[in-house]
């Protein structure tokens, strides 16, 4: 492959990428409300991923965990985004339809690069790693923080309970575990607050109330 | 500081980074066809790094290229975004705004934390490492890919003639030469395909035409 013909390939998967920023999520943001789409999603677990970097396990290569956030929703570019609370047998064939995207995607790209990068993709959806383990946290406490900052969002539209919600922090707690401390903390207030419903026959109101 | 007390102030960083999210930029995305807003801006130039490492200068370390890119906007949550082809003053008047807007947001953090970020947003306004010049480079390179896919965009929208964009040129050439190389003959094709206007006095037609 010709030096431009290599480059020329790498654009144009960069410019395919791009429709990432077309690709609306179920978060809503709270100023401008409006969705959220999965490019300025993925940007914001770059951010956190800095700023929280000391919550991963030790050892984590923090270098690792942002790229793996830049590319983990470009497979959304062919198969969309589906909510987490999202059917069973609906996950299941939205997993299939990544697999196919990455498939497309990634090949996009000159071959040594396109695994390259494939396996970083790979990496994240099979949590192998510290630092796969950690980019999956984060990309399931930033939705709980816009819901909080929205007063609801996908909770309250989704009609979903705090139990349920509880059930994803074990991914979080997988990543890390003073995140995972932390998420439970925030559902709590969550209850408390009246902006996320409890569990069907819990009691919603703190003890000392 | 309690270590709850700094993962608060973490969070409030990033929670208050988010607002990136709603400042437009003078870019032009073609499809959906709206303003690019500041965070998928930078996370497209953090995809673009991961793509494109292979033309910075040997020796780059591209895991600081991407934690550049990822902060090098925060500063327009607060100044916001200002054409690169607005008039001197105005870009002066910007500089000042963005330094003010750094000391605010990088404050939010614990301090040890603050100055380690602060220090790559420096580095990225000064050029003063290839780090910087390539994450500069992919600055001014996206808005031109962009441009061309939406067949004229700030260019037609701002009046901007192949001169003043070949200008611009130079701080990719400081970055990557490849990169340089390949803007040149991006800005001469669009010349060619009538989507950017010729410099004033300069003959638009290709010599082979």
């Amino acid at each position: 492959m010709g030096s431009m013909e290599r480059l020329k390939r790498q654009l144009d998967f960069a410019a395919e990428a791009g429709r990432l920023k077309g690709v609306l999520r179920q978060t809503v943001l709270a100023d401008p409300e409006r969705p959220e789409n999965s490019a300025e999603h993925s940007w914001h677990l770059a951010l956190m991923a800095l700023a929280l970097a000391e919550y991963a396990p030790e050892g984590t290569d923090i270098s690792v965990v942002i790229s793996m956030v830049v590319l983990h929703d470009l497979v959304e570019v062919d198969a969309g985004d589906l909510s987490v609370y999202a059917p069973a047998d609906a996950l299941a064939r939205q997993h299939a339809a990544e697999r196919a995207a990455a498939d497309r995607l990634f090949s996009l790209l000159p071959a040594d690069q396109g695994s390259e990068l494939r396996a970083l993709w790979d990496q994240f959806e099979e949590r192998a790693t510290p630092e796969a383990r950690f980019a999956r946290a984060l990309d399931r406490l930033q939705p709980m923080l816009e819901n909080v900052q929205v007063g609801g969002g996908t909770w309250q539209a989704q009609g979903v309970t705090a139990d349920r919600v509880l059930e994803k922090v074990q991914l979080i707690e997988d990543g890390s575990a003073a995140l995972g401390r932390y998420a439970r903390q925030l559902i709590e207030r969550a209850v408390q607050d009246g902006i996320l419903a409890p569990a069907p026959g819990a009691d919603s109101r703190p003890a000392r109330a």
